[in-house]
C-alpha cells in the first residue's frame, strides 16, 4: 500500500492537496488532506493516466524521414511499407519497446496498438503465428505500460478487389475466419487486453465484416474510417455507400467500436456514429502531417459521440500535444476559441481513451480505478504562469515529471526506468536502416 | 577569436564536420574539416540563429490564462488589455527579460518586438517618454539576444473613428508626428535596431500613414495585416479598400516592410504584396490559438513574397514549432504534404527573419555573418532516428542545446546564463496577478 500526496490533482478539475492511496495497483482512497508522514509526494498537477488510443509503433521509424519530397498520404504509405517489409520480430520488439517508453515519458499509461504486421515478409507463418503480437506484448511490459492489442484484420488491397501487394501479404490471414482463429489463440495476461480491428473498408471485404464484428463481441473493436477522401470515393464507387454506412450495414458500429480519424464525414455519417454509440479517435498530429484534413470533431461531440486521442504514426510522442492540436484545428476552421473545454480535453486524453481500449476501470483519479498518476510540472519554462485548470492546454510531454502505472513508478523526474530512451530509439531505428 | 567545430552544420542543408571561426562576433572562416586542437565542439546539428520576427513580450503573461471561456480574438483582446493596463516599467522589464530568455532557450538570437505599450496607464508621459522602450532594450541585453524594437504607432480605436479606450491611451502618442519625434530620440546601441510599426489600419488613420512610412525610411517597418475578417470588413466599409490596398495607397508597403499575419487576403492583395516587395511574417501558433485561420502562405511564397516567422503572443516559446505549424496548417487545407521544403522553413526561421528585422548580416553560417549558432540535439527522445535534413521539422525548443549569439554563449546544454527561466517567468507573472 502506498499513499501519494499530490500538490494538486485533476478530479473533475484541479484540486489542491489530494492524498491518493493505492493497494494492489488500485486506488482505495482519495481525500483532500495535508500530506501524512509516510506519503510519497507528487509535485505539480497530477492527471489520471493518459491513454494513447491509436498507435502504430513501427511508424516511429519514419519520424523525420518523409518530409523531403512533398507528395501525399499515398506516397507516404509507400515509404511506410518499405519499413513494414523489413521488420523482423526482434526488430519489432526493440522498436515498439522504445516507442512505448517514449509514450510513457509523455504520460501515457495505456496504449492501443492497431497491429496488422502479423506474418513473415512475403506471407507464410511464423512457428507461433502470433510471434509479432507477442513482440508487442513483450514491448509494452518492458516499457511499463498497459496494452490493448487491436489485432487487425487485413485481407484485400482495395474496394475494387485489388489483390494484396507483396508487402501487404504480411498483413493477411487469408480470410476473417482464419484471422479470428489466430486472435483466439492469444492468451490474456495482466496488463493486456486483446481487442480487434477492421483495418478499413479498403482492407476487409463487405461480406467478411460481420465475421470480424462477431469475433470482436465483448472486446474493443477499432477501424480506420474516412481518413482520406479517396477512401470515400472508392466506397461510393464500389458499393454506393459511404464507409460509415457500409460499416453500419454490416454490424461493425456500436458502443464497443471506435472509428479512427473520421475526418471526411457526411451529416448522415455523423448521425449514424452517434445513433450506434460508436466512439471516435482523433489523431491530430497525423491528420496534419499526412494532410488528411480537419475532422468535424466538435460536431461529433455535439451529437454525443465520445472522443479520444491517438498518436497514430508517432510524428510526435506527445499526447498532451494531440489534445492541444485537436482544439487548435477546430479553432482554425471555426473562427472561435474554446471549442473544447480543458475538462473535455482531459476526458478525451484519459477516461474516454481507456474506455475505448476496454479499460473502464482506468482514466480517473477515483476509488476503484487503477492507480495511474501523471505528474505535470507547472513551473517549467513552458508552463510557468499558467492557471492549473488550463495546464492540459499548455504542457507538453517534456513537462511530464513522474508517471505511475498501476501503482508502479515507471518514469521519475522525466527519466524512464529503461534509461536513455533516445538511445534506445536510435539503436532500434538504426538497426532498420 | 574562437573556432567552433560543428558535428554537423546547416549551410544550404546539413553538412558534416564544419569548422566556424569567429572574431569580434563575426564569422571569419567556414570550412569542412576535422576539429583542430583548440576548437570548441558543438554537438548535433548547428543551425544559424533563429529570428523571432514578431513578439509581444508581455503577452507571455496570458499563456494558459484565456482558455476557460470560449470566445473569439476580440474577447481574448479584453483579457490582454487587462494585463496591458497594469504593467509598470519594472514589471515590463522583468517579464520581457524572462520571455526573451525563454526564446533564447528555443534558439532565438534576435527578437523583433512589436511594441505599443508606451505611456503610463491612462495617458501622460514618463519622465523619459521612452521608458518602456528602454525596459525592452535592457531586457534583451540581459537575456543575451539582439533586439529590433519595432516602435509602434497607435492612434485610434477603429476605422470608424472610435476614440481610444482607457487602456489604449497607453499606446498613443497623439499623432504620427509626435510618435516619430519620440522614436527619433531613441539612441541606437550595439545589438539594437530601431524599427517602426503601424499597429494596423484600425489604429493609424489613413491620412497619417504616410507620416509613419516617411519616418521609417531606411528602417524595418512592420504592420499587422488582415489577421481577422472583421478588420477587412471595417476597412471596406470605411474606405472601400482592403487593408492591403489602403496600406499600398499610402506608401506603407515596400521591400523594407513586413506584413504580420496576412491571413485573410484577396488575390489582388497577394499580387500587391508581391509587386511591392513586401514580406510576410506568419505566426502560426497565434493564428491557431486566436482562431484567426490559415493564411495563403504557400500562394504568397509562390508569388515571390519572402516569409518569416514570429511567436507573437507567446502561446508557445518554440520558434521551430512555428515552422512546423506553418507547414502543417498548409497540409491541412491542401491535402498535400511538403508544401514547404525543410530548407524553405530554415530560411524563414533564420535569414528571412533577420532581414525583416534589419539584420541582413545575420541568419546564415557564412563568412561576414554574425556568429549566431544554435546546436540542436539529434538523439533526444523526440529527434532520435530523424534524417539531419529533416531535423528542423522534428526538433522542438526542448532539443536546443547550445546557443551562441555574436560569439557569446548564452545557452549551454539547455541552460540559460540567467539560470532558471521558469522561475523568472513565474516571478514576473506572479507579480502581475
Amino acid at each position: 500500500m502506498t499513499t501519494w500526496w499530490c500538490e494538486s490533482a485533476w478530479l473533475d478539475g484541479p484540486v489542491d492537496g489530494v492524498r491518493v492511496t493505492e493497494a494492489g495497483g488500485v486506488i482505495t482512497a482519495v481525500e483532500v488532506a495535508d500530506p501524512g508522514p509516510g506519503d510519497r509526494r507528487l509535485a505539480g498537477l497530477v492527471l489520471p493516466g493518459l491513454a494513447d488510443a491509436h498507435s502504430h509503433a513501427f511508424h516511429r521509424a519514419l519520424r523525420g524521414r518523409t518530409h523531403d519530397g512533398g507528395g501525399s498520404f499515398w506516397t507516404w504509405r509507400r515509404q511506410m511499407y518499405a519499413v513494414a517489409a523489413r521488420l523482423d520480430p526482434d526488430q519489432y520488439l526493440a522498436l515498439a519497446r522504445a516507442t512505448y517508453a517514449e509514450l510513457a515519458l509523455a504520460g501515457v499509461t495505456c496504449v492501443g496498438e492497431f497491429s496488422y504486421l502479423h506474418h513473415p515478409p512475403g506471407g507464410g507463418r511464423y512457428a507461433d503465428p502470433n510471434t509479432m503480437s507477442e513482440a508487442l506484448v513483450h514491448a509494452a511490459a518492458d516499457a511499463g505500460v498497459r496494452l490493448t492489442l487491436l489485432d487487425t484484420c487485413y485481407l484485400t488491397g482495395g474496394l475494387d478487389g485489388t489483390p494484396l501487394d507483396d508487402v501487404q501479404q504480411r498483413f493477411s490471414d487469408g480470410d476473417a475466419e482464419a484471422w479470428a482463429a489466430r486472435v483466439a489463440a492469444l492468451a490474456p495476461r495482466p496488463g493486456l487486453r486483446i481487442g480487434a480491428a477492421v483495418h478499413s473498408v479498403r482492407a476487409v471485404p463487405a461480406d467478411q465484416l460481420a465475421t470480424v464484428a462477431a469475433a470482436a463481441q465483448g472486446r474493443p473493436l477499432h477501424v480506420h474510417l474516412s481518413e482520406q477522401p479517396a477512401e470515400n470515393a472508392a466506397a461510393l464507387a464500389a458499393t454506393g455507400r459511404t464507409p460509415t454506412a457500409l460499416l453500419a450495414e454490416h454490424g461493425v458500429l456500436g458502443p464497443g467500436t471506435t472509428a479512427v480519424h473520421a475526418v471526411h464525414l457526411t451529416a448522415d455519417d455523423i448521425a449514424t456514429l452517434a445513433a450506434t454509440g460508436t466512439g471516435v479517435c482523433a489523431c491530430p498530429s497525423t491528420e496534419a502531417d499526412l494532410a488528411d484534413g480537419i475532422g468535424p470533431f466538435r460536431r461529433l461531440a455535439d451529437a454525443g459521440v465520445p472522443l479520444c486521442l491517438g498518436s497514430d504514426q508517432h510524428v510526435r510522442g506527445d499526447l498532451l500535444g494531440e489534445a492541444r492540436a485537436l482544439e487548435e484545428h477546430q479553432r482554425l476552421v471555426s473562427g472561435e476559441r474554446g471549442r473544447f473545454t480543458p475538462a473535455e480535453l482531459v476526458t478525451a486524453l484519459t477516461a474516454a481513451g481507456h474506455r475505448a481500449l476496454g479499460w473502464p476501470d482506468a482514466g480517473r483519479i477515483a476509488v476503484g480505478q487503477r492507480a495511474d498518476l501523471v505528474a505535470v510540472r507547472p513551473h517549467s519554462v513552458r508552463t510557468a504562469g499558467c492557471a492549473p485548470g488550463e495546464l492540459p492546454l499548455v504542457a507538453t510531454a517534456a513537462d511530464v515529471g513522474t508517471v505511475v502505472v498501476g501503482g508502479r513508478v515507471v518514469v521519475e523526474d522525466g527519466r524512464h526506468a529503461l534509461g536513455d530512451v533516445g538511445a534506445l530509439l536510435a539503436a532500434a531505428i538504426g538497426d532498420l536502416r
